[in-house]
């Protein structure tokens, strides 16, 4: 239940404001990129974790979404969303019982990326009487969960033969050049991360094994990968609210960003400081500051301060250093500022709930994919 | 509700595991170093949020606890803690209004900074018809919250001739030395935070202001700070659990922490790579590695293998580096692993629940207390 709350209601601080609107384009806006790519769009729900977005994106054309772990698949199947991609390797049996039961139920894919993992995903849905839609993600350069490149017919193949499974296609997530070396040029990453992709699944099918999706892409490097020929669907994530890294790697403006956290300054003890009512516990910490290649200054983007700096963090205190300009604003205790998080994915997972910004109303909703233990 | 689980019983991972001997001997310790220095113990709450763990605080000594929020400071006090200092400046009507209600009920103290704050809670308070306990944060070089140590004195004479403020005494978290320029010295760090902070007390009396408590330290400076003449309480936090920050620290010994993540390996596409389902959604990044003074390697230390580096981490995923000892272990998709986080208060901060063991039972309990706004 999500009561609306009248505009002259205002939450107690600190809390994250998302600007329906601006989130509303970006979902049009990555729809529109997806069909004009002829790609699938399947969004990965971990930016938002509310089953009510993830509707919103579907809507808007995407033909289902991705999660990280079976009980945000769960939470969001309990509320109506019917295809949903586990973009992560289950490897103990309790979590694919679970997956096994909600794939009866809806539309699932599994990801998987070892022999071990494929091995137990199949003879446990034989034993519960039922076969897995699964896809193998590769490594193209994150060095991460994937198999290598060089190793990924060999298990295709292996996976191909087994019992209970389906293959129905390969995933990855982001390339080397995004990796490895960090970079910029969004552009040579996207489609090196398609082609690659493209490449390792003509070499799949030529095995006779005959896989249907090639899944890539993230936000920043989605639109590339999706003009690559022969890439069928992407996954972006962030895209859905916008943060300040994504507008760092020129991906969108600041102004698209539609996620803030709403602050008050609880104490002004000298010129150049302003200390806020969030901190390590309120921002995610992940993307830090002054670290390649973004080199972002400080924890976030200060709406309408441009050289406030959010410089240091304690769990609840952020320490604003405020160069002339700023100084000159007369930031008063009790003053509330907007901060555009680094990263907003994991700032919404700090938050149990987050309002909404529907014209002059503040809609509150819990985030209920937050906090599972997988 | 906290139904006690059977030893057989194996939570899904990612998800922290409190050893419960350890955090009781911590719990104890603490307490007999406060009562050896004849200091008054306030732990801090933040670490656990966790009402169950603050009762056994007080049982073994505290005179309460201290919490950063009025939110939290309602979750003890409806699961029966009566005495809660918020050690943080409240500087809006709604919040004020809530702790003067909670201050009716409890024996609540309020930490103040500044003028404009500490008029707001006066007036406030008169409104409603009570007088608030309040006490004077002082910055001893954090430049954090806090009154800068020279205005001090002219504040505290203000407060205390504020209609519904009892000006009851100082407060501050660590001095100069632990944070201008990081030290590993905590015996001199402490000792300068202890001084500073009852010269200052001294010099308030003397105009005729009857302060009580003279309050400082954290875990790390507590000790040494309690040794000092005049200091009357200590308000450590993180002790409770440890972690591999204070192990660091020197302040304990890594055998000391109670906390840890428990995690499961789901991919090792390398023989020198391992990646666990606990990336920065699970673990705090708020402590990074290589920073100084500690020069941590990777965010936890891997229990039982000393060579495993957690290096990176993406919001699911961590990425186990692994040494040569660590290769030979053999490490297999599907084993678990223990992992003590850089911080565990704000890892803590990111899980809806933790489990005790208790003997051979793993008993949850929810962390009441966080993701609160405010």
């Amino acid at each position: 239940m999500n009561p609306t709350v009248a505009s002259s209601f205002v939450p107690e601080t600190p809390c994250i404001i998302i600007q329906d609107e601006i989130m509303k384009h970006n979902i049009q806006s990555m729809a529109h990129t997806a069909r004009r790519h002829q790609v699938r769009l399947r969004p990965h729900a971990k930016t938002h974790k509310m089953p009510h977005v993830a509707h919103q994106q579907i809507e808007a054309g995407a033909v289902g979404i991705t999660v990280a772990k079976v009980s945000e698949a769960e939470v969001m199947a309990q509320h109506g969303i019917t295809s949903i991609f586990i973009a992560y390797p289950l490897v103990t049996e309790s979590k694919i019982e679970r997956a096994t039961a909600l794939s009866k139920q809806i539309d699932l894919i599994l990801g998987v990326d070892s022999e071990e993992g494929a091995l137990l995903l199949s003879q446990t849905a034989a034993r519960l009487g039922h076969t897995l839609n699964v896809r193998l993600e590769i490594d193209t350069g994150l060095r991460r969960t994937g198999v290598l490149y060089e190793n990924a017919l060999t298990l295709a193949a292996r996976i191909h033969g087994m019992e209970a499974l389906r293959l129905t296609g390969i995933y990855t997530f982001r390339g080397a050049l995004m990796n490895k070396k960090p970079t910029l040029d969004l552009k040579s990453a996207g489609e090196e991360e398609g082609r690659l992709m493209v490449e390792l699944a003509d070499r799949i099918r030529s095995q006779g094994i005959p896989i249907t999706d090639v899944s890539v892409g993230s936000t920043p490097t989605g639109a590339y990968a999706a003009a690559v020929e022969g890439v069928t669907e992407i996954r972006p994530g962030t895209y859905v609210f916008q943060d300040r890294m994504q507008a760092r790697f020129g991906v969108c403006g600041i102004e698209d960003c539609a996620g803030s956290v709403l602050v008050t300054v609880v104490s002004r003890p000298s010129a150049d400081l302003a200390v806020i009512d969030g901190g390590s516990k309120t921002f995610a910490t992940d993307v830090q500051p002054n670290t390649e290649p973004l080199l972002l200054q400080g924890f976030g983007h200060v709406v309408g301060l441009e050289d406030a700096i959010l410089e240091r963090m304690s769990e609840e205190h952020g320490m604003l250093r405020l160069g002339p300009d700023a100084q000159r604003a007369g930031l008063k205790v009790g003053d509330r500022l907007h901060i555009i998080p680094n990263h907003i994915c994991s700032t919404v997972n700090l938050h149990n709930r987050v309002f909404f910004q529907q014209g002059d109303q503040l809609v509150p909703f819990d985030v209920l994919g937050r906090g599972m233990l997988e």
